[in-house]
């Protein structure tokens, strides 16, 4: 039996749901921890779980070049490996190839690249990608997929969507179904809705378990984002996950949830906390700021993180004009705490049928700390 | 009642014994993790606790700095600022001025220097040392003393340990007493013995609540210093605590219990865990070296620390490469608990006579292993 999905409510078009994988259950709308390289920087495994995470990320780049997937799965997968039993996600590699590789070469075999960390030379097809993610043991692989540049004519957002359409043909022919795992096809087609209804027609064809939303974040603001979302979730399938990729600020995930999207990851709880950015119910604070200097008050009075909980935000600045670890480390706790409680949260209102309601209370919050958050 | 010490079992010269402050009680032998600015490196206050630590280190020089010993007293001290409630032990200042500030001058009165932060003018007297440690909430308290330089004339080490003996007269007069605190005079001296007796003549005179023995470990080699203790140690008071300043590896840690000594404190293991570098068992390792890159071993199978328990050697190695902070964190956790786990060890060998026996089994262990720790 693969990755299961089911609906525990819906409030207009939010959800709540539960996804069921073999490393456990996740209760949606979910935020996923970034965990690069194989950790949730800044971040002990005992650390991310207590802030509530259920499912983390890893990245097929980072991971390929180092250690290289062969190592992952000799130290028995990559759960083993970051002390990470839960459900993990890796994404299929080609995000970071196109933003960090050098003399990228596409072709429709796949991707020839060289790494960023010492220039070798690799190649990277849907095949090898699906492969790596097994290797890596990833609960749910995605397809290897062109992430659609941002602008894009309708012509150039066509070609680049049915090249990933092929490619996940070829991903899904590759992917080895195992009991609780499963694999997400990804839907682009740039800001055109018959270019998504294309792409999500075909990956839909594939019987994929979940669908990822593609090529958004890319540029083309919150406003766009927000109209395609309004056009592309209803064309997936009620019955399963929907994933908006590298998406976002606190804002756009209670936006993207209103739009019916489960699940999210992005880098920004974790590298804002590593310079001194906190996102707290009263807004963005940045730590750094002398303002905070004799400030003997908790970061977030609603939040009851480790790092809310037991200092105050003069240490915080102090450690941060100290350029001392716990800085970084203490405001990880707290953002990924926020984020995570600000999804578990949003499903307790959905299941209320207040979604809307909530949604205006948080984001009063933040107005009255003078910043959105 | 002040800060009090009984002995609860000696073999030979090696001491166990137990301190009651108000902050808590501390078994000795004991190990003080250095939190130089108000944190101990790459550790929350819950891991440093994780690790079996009873009493850490503050720094005076530092915190007077950033952020100020008024701003700490403002968030309510030390303990209150670090999430740590414990005792804590923290220094004079006197030998980090020395080390890192710049333009320093000394007089009787005491000592003018600059900043190393922002070159502001600052001057450090006995009772302003006294005044600060007091502002930080040190449950103990030490004098400021010149540590004398090595290698001194018997001429030159008499004039600087006279001049610290001064100093630790008007420290004595600026301290205040209160339940559960203390303060500790410094044996100086050099290596010269007839002046070790001199000044712990003079100290003891003055009734401390415990006393240090300074001007070790500054380049006489780990022979020389076991010469100094061997002499230097049965001057002390029995019913006082003895702390050995800024010492050391475990080999001097292990010879130091022997002649006598309560109290250390070093940076070596958290700046050890930073650079790579793990004390185990099996003596010193260092996770940067290619050949852990395949390692599905445990760092040191006979500690239980977090970074022994979930990971493997070659994900250290990973993090390391990676230039991950995880990787710093967790061989801080792992070198700090090598380091308790030495020291609470040697208690209980020393209470069941057998410490000589336990000391040979530590040292063949490291020989196992190659490398002495």
């Amino acid at each position: 039996m693969s990755l299961g999905f089911t609906l525990a409510g819906q409030d207009k078009n939010a959800r709540a749901g539960v996804m069921t994988t073999a490393h456990g259950q996740v209760p949606t709308p979910t935020f996923m921890a970034v965990g690069t390289a194989g950790t949730v920087k800044a971040m002990t495994a005992d650390a991310v779980r207590a802030t509530g995470a259920k499912i983390v990320l890893g990245n097929t780049y980072h991971l390929m070049l180092r250690p290289t997937a062969a190592r992952v799965a000799g130290f028995g997968g990559l759960h083993r490996l970051m002390d990470w039993p839960g459900p993990i996600l890796t994404d299929s590699g080609g995000f970071q190839i196109m933003s960090l590789a050098k003399l990228r070469k596409m072709t429709e075999e796949g991707v020839t690249f060289r790494s960023h960390l010492d220039g070798s030379a690799h190649f990277l097809s849907p095949e090898g990608s699906t492969e790596i993610q097994f290797l890596l043991d990833a609960t749910i692989s995605m397809v290897l997929d062109e992430c659609t540049k941002f602008p894009a004519t309708h012509e150039e957002a066509a070609i680049s969507m049915r090249l990933s359409t092929r490619w996940a043909r070829r991903s899904r022919a590759a992917f080895t179904p195992r009991a609780g795992y499963g694999q997400f096809g990804i839907v682009q087609g740039g800001v055109y809705e018959d270019l998504r209804a294309e792409s999500a027609a075909a990956l839909i064809a594939q019987g994929f378990e979940g669908y990822a939303i593609g090529g958004l974040a890319v540029g083309e603001g919150q406003a766009m984002m927000n109209a395609v979302l309004d056009y592309s979730a209803p064309m997936l399938p009620q019955d399963k996950p929907r994933y908006l990729m590298g998406v976002g600020t606190p804002d756009d995930l209670l936006g993207a949830v209103a739009r019916g999207v489960d699940m999210f990851d992005c880098v920004m709880p974790t590298r804002a906390g590593r310079t001194a950015r906190a996102f707290t119910s009263a807004g963005i604070l940045n730590l750094r700021n002398a303002r905070f200097i004799d400030d003997g008050g908790t970061l977030d009075a609603q939040c009851g993180c480790l790092c809310c909980a037991r200092h105050v935000r003069g240490y915080l600045h102090h450690l941060f004009r100290a350029e001392e670890i716990l800085g970084p480390m203490l405001l990880t706790i707290h953002n990924l705490t926020y984020y995570q409680s600000l999804m578990s949260q949003a499903r307790v209102a959905i299941l209320a049928g207040g979604y809307e309601d909530y949604c205006a209370q948080v984001r009063a919050g933040w107005v009255s700390g003078g910043q959105k958050a």
